[in-house]
Order: structure tokens, then sequence, then C-alpha cells
């Protein structure tokens, strides 16, 4: 414990009374009176100009960003974020796995690092919003915490992981995650993971010096946008979210029998594609029937032959169900794959699974989620626990050590798209969020 | 009216008791007993030893026949049919359109001629009965017309259709639908019709010469495996035409919104795949819920993006109507885009349709029937009167003068593939049946 400023801020923050997130009005009311009293702001005017910047780099005539992980235009975007960095206070170098890491000393050199950080990589055609809102805000941070003389006891780390759209190829280089052969897989961009690591300045053959052992950080911080639309649609602020779900990913191969359209009647078929079209259906019903907030999805299908005058002979489909627990998702697929047997029988077909992607669900951290809480409603604001439905890095570093995670209204839910925004004042008052927990876990830790 | 002994024979046929179909088996014990004094029959021999000969020339490893419109396969084939004709006492001639015809004068030059034939081109990896038993079985007929010294009172034509899997190219140059564009599309041996005429010794540039205008033949007869699977079922000997059903074909697009499949919960989605399910299966349910023959198929599908882990914005797929009657097929498509209308409205997204495909509904000739049905009960054969939801030449000849079709079982129903199959005794009465019915139309028209 010090007598630093931050750690007085923090404890003022701690002893605020907690809001409902049904008060949000009235914690808005609040937010005015208590702006002199408050904790300390970051200059969101700073965060949403740097925003705008970010975009010369990869962005595109429809209005978002087409910045690939190892692309010319992600290498720009780090330069700059460098740049920003060190304005911040900050000592930025890159590590063997691409990621571009910034830097500063704590007051008790025995601590470990907390770290704060984001994504500056897109998807192809995708927004300007998913990883670039929480990385400038975490630069952000350090920036205040350097204007304001603000020393913390641990030292930090303002993390730009490279390639989070990839597959968060550097977040699990650095949780141990990161497997040898996924080198030389092919990613958007057109270079191997190998040479993209190597493009942005690491070393693929050093990549297990980038590795942390579980237990080697303060805690892990991320604000991101959410991606959906439940903060938005439920008038909520700041999203806690209390774990990244698991994934599990299937391929379907549905069986019938090919043959003539015209020729063969519609009591005589085995029609592979009215059977896929009663599983999706059937999934859709089964993922909604279970209270909760697990999802399920096709979002691939190919038939074949393929023709409008041959009855499909073959369907292949993927699923995709996610949940925090990964309980669930288990049950989900076997209410799903007796349903289909049902189906199978009616129309004739037979159905098939490759068992072809497993992310385990990653809870976050309950003392990260509590600081969370309370930076938010020392600032007024109205907050939610949610899941995140979303892979991140933080699903990495919570292998590592305490996680938590920020979101922010995404509006209208969009994501991944040109479409995606979240409001200036939402980014603002995100990283104000961060700042906060960034204090109160520097002092609670 | 002649006192030739084809006369004689077929009016003996009209004068035997019709049978109903579901006096099959009772039609089997009249045949052994019948079948001294009965109509005369073709050598079947020579027909299934022809229809094992023809499989030298695109017979493939798997069993089947890949003998593509216009390719090398499908010219020699043609070579050995002319061979075939000679040996029948016709002479073969190579119309402009690519057709090959083989012609054989009659009693009285004043009639018009008298057609019958069918194909021998296959689809890609197709079978080996889908053309060729039609076609040998009609080179079959005139075989033993000249074997048995009976003479016609009509021109007799049989006719070896240039790609009828290809669009019916061929049939379709004489009824006179041929369509200039149609010259430079390509086919699948890689050819363009327009080449693909030119290499079967066709002159592309003088194709209105193989038009002839209706009311100018006699009729037409044609032999043809079922493709669907009722008269095996049902164990029925012969298919009695009634019509080639009519074909309605659309492109259906779906508009949802793409989004994370992650992070978009159940009931904020705008799942276009799950509404193209619920269409899949509603086409289904329409087709079926009313009485008769119809069908409907959707045998194409795409999703956009197509990623397992994106909610699918955009799904086009293929949505096809057959039925002889056009009425219900215009009523089915009425019904399904209605009921499209609350599917939109559930799932949040919208339909459209593009109508890319019409063939009207051939219907056969009443007395093309009544012939066919008498020929196949003067050999003890039962019948059905069935549509044929499948295309072939005769859909063309309809337009020219009476058309009548005869069709014999396929084993298990399938078709277009390795495993079609037809007995070898059935092709042989379906031969029967065709040279019956011939002498009764060459008798009665």
């Amino acid at each position: 414990m010090t007598s630093s400023p931050a750690h007085d801020i923090s404890r003022r923050a701690f002893g605020m009374t907690v809001l409902g997130t049904g008060l949000a009005s009235l914690a808005w009311t609040r937010t005015a009176s208590a702006r002199q009293a408050g904790p300390p702001r970051v200059d969101g005017a700073r965060i949403n100009a740097r925003m705008a910047e970010l975009r010369r780099y990869g962005g595109t005539p429809a209005g978002g960003t087409h910045r690939l992980g190892y692309s010319d235009e992600d290498k720009q975007a780090r330069v700059v974020a460098a740049g920003w960095m060190r304005e911040a206070g900050l000592e930025p170098v890159t590590d063997v796995a691409g990621n571009l890491i910034g830097r500063r000393a704590g007051t008790d050199a025995s601590l470990k690092p907390l770290l704060f950080g984001s994504h500056v990589d897109s998807v192809p055609d995708g927004g300007n919003y998913d990883g670039p809102v929480g990385l400038l805000a975490a630069i952000e941070v350090a920036h205040t915490l350097r204007t304001r003389g603000i020393a913390l006891r641990h030292p930090i780390e303002v993390t730009l992981w490279a390639n989070e759209e990839g597959g968060l190829s550097g977040s699990r280089a650095v949780s141990g995650q990161f497997e040898a052969s996924e080198l030389s897989r092919a990613t958007a961009s057109g270079k191997t993971v190998e040479e993209g690591i190597r493009f942005l300045g690491g070393d693929p053959r050093r990549l297990a010096e980038a590795r942390r052992a579980p237990g080697s950080i303060a805690g892990y911080l991320e604000l991101h946008i959410e991606q959906g639309g439940r903060l938005e649609a439920e008038r909520v602020d700041i999203g806690i979210v209390e774990g990244i779900v698991g994934i599990r990913r299937w391929d379907v191969t549905i069986t019938g029998f090919a043959n003539h359209a015209g020729a063969t009647p519609m009591d005589r078929r085995q029609d592979a594609m009215l059977a896929a079209a009663r599983f999706i259906d059937m999934v859709n019903r089964v993922v909604r029937a279970r209270p909760g907030r697990q999802v399920g999805t096709v979002g691939r299908i190919e038939a074949r032959p393929g023709a409008p005058n041959v009855i499909a002979g073959t369907v292949t489909c993927s699923l995709e169900l996610r949940d925090l627990d990964e309980g669930v998702t288990t049950a989900l697929f076997q209410d799903i794959s007796r349903e289909a047997v049902r189906i199978g029988e009616a129309t004739g077909t037979t159905f098939a699974y490759a068992d072809i992607h497993r992310t385990v669900p990653a809870p976050s951290d309950p003392q990260m989620r509590a600081l969370i809480e309370t930076s938010a409603k020392a600032l007024g604001l109205s907050t939610k626990v949610m899941p995140s439905g979303a892979g991140h890095d933080a699903q990495a570093m919570a292998r590592l050590g305490p996680m938590g995670m920020i979101f922010i209204p995404s509006v209208g839910g969009i994501s991944h798209s040109p479409k995606e925004f979240s409001h200036p004042e939402d980014i603002t008052r995100g990283a104000d969020v961060l700042l906060g927990a960034v204090l109160a876990a520097d002092a609670a830790r």
C-alpha cells in the first residue's frame, strides 16, 4: 500500500454507492454533480481523434476498415501506435511473437505487471471499432497517468496483440497456447503466420521466449465494443464481462440419395436438402428452448450435386454452439444429435458429425468484475454483467492471471461490418471505466 | 387402309380386352398362352447385346456411361448406330442440326412420316439406359419390320436426337424452338452448341432447314426408362405417358443481416439461413399437401458470407416446380410465396424471386396413348398412365404432331447415375410395345 493519489482515488471509488442498472437515469444525474470531485478522467477528444487517424491505415470507401493482421496497413498502424505509446510515457517493444508492448515501470519493483490493451487488426472489410477502441483507450489510460503524474505500484504493459482476428496468434503465443503447426497456416493477408510474425519484427524461431507462466501477471484488463446489441437495447452504459464463451464447432454431413428432380415422386425421395433444412430449424429451436444466453449457428452450407433439377444427395453444413458453460453446449449437442436422428428417419437420410473446433470458456476474475463495476459506478454509469459471445485476446490472458473485460454499446449490435459503430461518448466512458479499474487493480493487488 | 399384315395385327390388338393395371398378375398368365398367336416380337437378345456394345463408347469404370452430347464418344456411338440403322433397312442421314435420322419409305407416298427414336448422349457420369433403350428399340422395330417383311403405309424415320441432355438441342431445332442465341452456349463436352453441331456433321448456319412445320408428321413415339420408381414399386410393366410436365424454375434470394455468431443473441438475429431452412421445409409441405403428382425441389443453395462463425446475411437457392398442369405450378408458387412472407416476418428477412426457366407442359396425344395401351395389352402387359417428370425430345415433337411415350421400369427409381438399371426383359417388352404401337399408328393414321 502506498499513499499515491491513485490509491486515494481508487479507495474513494470503492466507497461510492453502487447503483443498480435500473437507475441509469439517476446515475446520469449524479455524473454531472460528481464531475468535479469524481475519479480522474481520460481525454476523450484525444481518443476519438486518434480513432479517426487510425482509419488512414486501411480505411475503406465503404466507411469501414480493412486492416488484416500482418498486412502493410497493420504494420503502419502499429508504427503510429508505438508513437502514441511513447507520448504516453510507455516504452514500446515488439516481442518475438510480433506483439507491440508499451511498458512503464511501477513504484514497487517486486510486483508483477498489470496488462491492458487490445488489437488493431480487422477482419476483411470490417469496422473501425473492434480492437482500436480498446487499444487507444489503453494508451490513453497510460497517457492520463503520465499527464496527471499518477504513479502506479505495478509495472504496466499496454498490449497491442498481433493477428487477433486471425486466431489470437499474439496473445496465444504469450499464454503458451500457440502451436508450432500454426506457423505455416495461411492468413487473410496472404502471408503465413510465420511470415507475418517476421514481417512485424518478431522471430518465429524464438517464439517460446514470448511465453509467460501462469501467475506471472498481476492481471489483464481489456476494453472492447460489445459486438452485440444488448447494451444498446437495454440502455446500459457498460457491460462487465463474466467470461468469454467456449466454442464448439462441427462439420455436419447429411447423406440422402441424389436423384432426378422431375422423375422422383415426393414420397420416394431421400432429400438431403430437406433434412438439412429441418436440421437448421431444429438447431434454432433447441438452442432457444433452453433459458440462458447460449447461441447456436449454422452459417455455412453446401449441397451436392447442387443443381436445381437434382435432389441433393449430400449436404454439409457447419454447426457452432457457444456458451459460458461447456456443460450447456455439450447438452445442446446431445439434444440436437438426438433430434437429428428423427429427422433422418423421416427423410431417409443419415447425419454424421466431425468435431472440428473447441475453445474452452474463459471466465473473468470475480475481483476484476467488482473493480470494473465499482469504477463504472464511481462515474455514475449503469452496468450489466454479461458473457462475451466473441473471442478476445483476454481469453488467452485469463490463463496467466485475473482477467477483466469492459464492454461499451455497439449501435444496432453490428460488428465485423463497415456499419460497426460506437458513439464517441461511449468510447470515452469505456476508457474512463478502464482507467478507474486499472487504478483500483493497482491498489487492490 | 391397306391389307398389310401390320394393319391386320393392329386391328387384332385393338380388339383385345383391356386389362386394368390391378390385374397385372393375371396379365402375366395371359402372356405365356398368347405368345404363339400374339403380335410380332422384336429380337430382345439383339437389343440387349447392342446395349452392352454401346457402352464401348463412354462406358465408365463405375459401370455407367459418360457420353456427353457433342463428345468423341457421342460421335463414335452415332457411327455405330448408323451402321445398325443400315442393317435395319434404314437410310441414315445427319440433318443440319446434327440429328441422325434413319429413313425408310412407306407404301403410300402421300402420307406424312411416322417418327420414333431417342438419344445416345448422357449426363456426366450418367447411366447406360437413359436414351439408348429408346434408340436401340426404335432401330430394332425397323429391323423387325424388315426381317418380317412388314411394309408400312407411312414413311418411317428413326431419330437419334443430338444433345438431348444438354437441352434437347436437336429436337428443338426440328420443332422450331431452338434459339440462335443458344449456339454460343457452352456444353458439358467443352464445345459450344455451334461447335458441337458442326462436329457431328451439321451446319449451324443452315439450322432453319432442320425445322419442320406443325402438322408435318404423322406422329412421334418414344420408348424411355421411367427414371422414377413408380412402375417398379407398383409392379406395372409399362407406363403410358400422359404428358411431359411443365417446369418452372426460380432463383430465390433471402436477405437477412450478416452478424457475429458469438455476439448476436438468438432473439436479435436476422438469419437468412434459418429463413431458407424454413422455406425449404415449407416448399416440401406445400407441394405435398395438394393431391396430385406435382413435384417441388430445392437442389441448389449458397449462403453468404458462408462462415461457421457468421450469421448468414444472404442465402440464394433454387426453386423448381413441375406438373402436367401449369395451373398447378402457378397455384403452388402463389402458396409458397405467400407462406414465405410469413417466414420473412418471423425471421426478419425478405424473399425475392427471379423467374429463370419455364417449359410448358407437353401432353401426349390421346389416340397415341390408346395405341400404346392396346399394344401393351396385346402382349399381356400391365400398364399405368403417368406423367413424365423428366424432359424428353418427345416434348419438342409434340409441337409437330401426335406424340406418345412408353416407359419401362427403372430399378430403384435411380437415374442419371451409374446405378441406373432396367431389366433386359423390360427393355425387350418396351420394344415390343413400341413395335405394336408403330404398327397400330401406321394403320390408324
